[in-house]
């Protein structure tokens, strides 16, 4: 929408239009998303991680620290700004939440105690061309445990187990995690003698298109990747196609064939490796229910970052929603660009603004009230002002959220108000009375001992 | 601090400086700061303010709307932009809250329930040079009430009383809540047939620097303004000051003191309602411990914009905080740039960064934790793990906070992890036994029934 100007006899108004890609939402749809972002700090923090907040700003230098451009970066001016604060340090507003975290990581190392648990809810900015579910500005969740020079795996899993539980706590239907082992592929690829770098992203690219292009076509491709010799080149592809399943429960099959194979080199470090700490990361979510968490060897997304576990997340009962709704692994060193210190971490982001646009727009968020507030208070007359004040302040000591009517207006318009809002109950302080605007009963209540149903 | 290379052996380093006026805590300080938002924000909510959230930018044309270029504007700009996009409307953060306040009460005008009462808590920049307690970035907590065409006094108290029991729950010393009404002075004014703004606005001036230049001082200057007739402007100027005294309960003096004084036009509308009004608003607060709220008729900041009620609040025990920590009042029309509908209002602003930051420079802010984590579950050894991550899972059903160590480390490295990070309880799964960090009282608990002391 353009703006436009609109003229009145009293004043000119100036009309804004809407800002693509800059999301806002109504009093009711706003309740909803604090439900949820509660509910995703209180899991966050049950499992000991602490907040951060980072500015919205960071060095420009810091921004592109890895030359990434792509990421389209908005740069900050003062709009009065003179010609002598020229040199001002260029200032981007951040794109992500990780290269902000490792620029703090580095600069209050010595604060710090390790490993060090952090989560981070923030906006961040990027100026792509807006789409359903790709924004300008949105808000992410992230979590990551960093330490120097070594992490136990004890945190690959605890990850996972964090992400089902705010995912299943959402109750947007079944949600499945799908993990898998950087080293495992590497290490096929060492095992197999594949040894160009440019066949493996070859490769990689292949797997990423299972879903697309199906087994056999990826297969074909890939063995015509393979053309030193055709008939081991069929062996191999099979065995990369095998790798590339998914697994739920019937792990051991997996090694067995590696075992027995005599193409595959078994005793390869890498693969091997890969193998365990995915077999160990699975065995401590076994208490999950069976289904949620699957072995997934088809994962290549992020490989140039991640180079061990690696985490997707799909939700099982809305279609609409395509592809990964939070996604992390683990990482080789956080902050390198910053400080001359080893940091392996792991982490997962919620891409929560795009999870929570897309359900909207498509019907998935049931918004109800346009307010907190728990109890009217009704106001019958000036007279029991003082009564109705009162009422309303013993009711928030009990903890409630309490709106005394601002007027002494007819009972009727004060109860509407009550319903336009969704207040659920309406309390009559010169009666002793309580209504439950659902059931429409009312009935007597006393401030000190009534609860809500 | 400015940037700087550092070579090492290994790799480049870039070592980022800090970026004036963009604050950023230590988890110990955020702890705290979230602590104080989740404060204030439950306070907001119990009188059944509701949270609203507007992009960190708006269109600059709405942001000049009323030619507000004093704040110090930032503005956006794409790395990347191409030339043919340099048509696209031009962005800049929002210096306040107050103008996206009134850009979206008219943009989503249709869809809103009035009386409409809403919170926003958000990061606001502005470019100002940045020194203790001016930054950049900051946070500010504003609550207003708004309604089309007529709002009650009931809001102009409800206000005082939210800010009070706000600032008392921080525990931060006494606090002061100081009230005025627009109207007094101003029809005051009238009521001397003192009429030229010019005048006017000096004598105002005057009345703000009482603290500064003392009341003789301030008389003398006022006479000095009121020329025309030495004998009467030394009355007038008596009267004046008076009116700009602090009343706490004896406020009915002021009253007699305008009937019975011959120079004031007692039936003057302007001034009754004021002192109407300031009466009722104080009236509704009585129930306030003594001293907390006083009526300050010497208030006159922002008088190009409120119209009634204006409040300002005092910490009277830490005098390194000069000032006021929230200031508002009421005004006649929050959106008249954006919609053709007069939407009167009642707001109040917690500059929440300035106080935060400030209380911590000089020492008030007592940080204590570096996590939220209550209780650390030991490990023992590798056989005990699926017992301690029972355990925790166990201890977080019931609501507390709870890590599990990583590794089977020796317990003294266990308890000085606990011990450094401020994690009050470690619970020791294989011996049933809880270990309380502050006493060093280690005894039997069971999960189930254990409860923190």
């Amino acid at each position: 929408m353009s703006a436009e100007k609109i003229s009145s006899p009293k004043k000119q108004i100036y009309k804004p239009g809407k800002i693509k890609g800059f999301p806002e939402w109504l009093p009711e749809e706003r309740l909803v998303e604090q439900k949820w972002l509660d509910h995703i700090r209180r899991i966050f923090e049950s499992y000991g991680f602490t907040s951060i907040e980072t500015p919205a700003v960071e060095e420009l230098n810091v921004l592109l620290a890895k030359g990434e451009t792509d990421k389209e970066i908005y740069t900050l001016t003062r709009l009065q700004q003179s010609e002598e604060e020229n040199s001002e340090t260029r200032l981007g507003l951040h794109f992500d939440q990780t290269v902000p975290f490792a620029r703090y990581t580095a600069q209050h190392f010595n604060d710090l105690t390790f490993p060090f648990k952090r989560y981070q809810m923030q906006k961040v900015w990027r100026g792509e061309r807006p789409q359903l579910g790709r924004m300008r500005e949105f808000l992410q969740c992230d979590i990551d445990v960093i330490n120097v020079d070594h992490l136990p795996l004890h945190f690959d899993a605890e990850m996972a187990a964090i992400i089902y539980e705010i995912l299943c706590g959402l109750e947007i239907g079944r949600v499945q995690l799908r993990i898998s082992n950087r080293k495992i592929l590497l290490g096929l690829m060492e095992s197999l003698s594949i040894e160009s770098s440019d066949t493996i992203t070859h490769i990689f690219r292949q797997i990423d298109k299972l879903d697309k292009l199906g087994a056999v076509q990826v297969h074909k491709n890939i063995v015509e990747l393979l053309s030193f010799n055709e008939e081991e080149a069929i062996k191999k592809a099979r065995l990369i196609l095998y790798f590339s399943c998914e697994f739920s429960g019937n792990f051991d099959t997996l090694l067995d064939e590696i075992t027995n194979d005599e193409l595959i080199d078994s005793s390869n470090k890498l693969l091997q490796d890969g193998l365990d700490e995915l077999g160990q990361v699975l065995f401590s979510l076994a208490h999950l229910p069976e289904g949620s968490v699957i072995a997934d060897l088809s994962i290549v997304r992020g490989l140039d970052y991640y180079t061990g576990t690696v985490y997707e997340t799909r939700l099982l009962d809305i279609p609409e929603f395509t592809g990964s709704v939070c996604s992390g692994g683990r990482y080789d060193d956080l902050a390198g660009t910053f400080i001359n210190k080893h940091l392996p971490g792991v982490g997962i982001s919620i891409g929560f603004t795009r999870l929570f646009d897309v359900l909207r727009h498509h019907g998935y968020i049931k918004t109800g009230a346009k307010t907190p507030t728990d109890i009217l208070v009704v106001l019958a007359d000036e007279a029991h002002r003082p009564l109705a004040m009162e009422t309303a302040r013993s009711l928030r000591a009990q903890g409630y959220n309490v709106e005394t009517y601002h007027a002494p207006q007819k009972i009727s318009r004060q109860l509407s108000y009550a319903e336009k809002k969704g207040i659920p109950y309406v309390w009559f302080p010169e009666l002793g009375e309580v209504k439950n605007m659902t059931t429409g009963e009312q009935s007597k209540a006393e401030v000190e001992r009534w609860t809500k149903s």
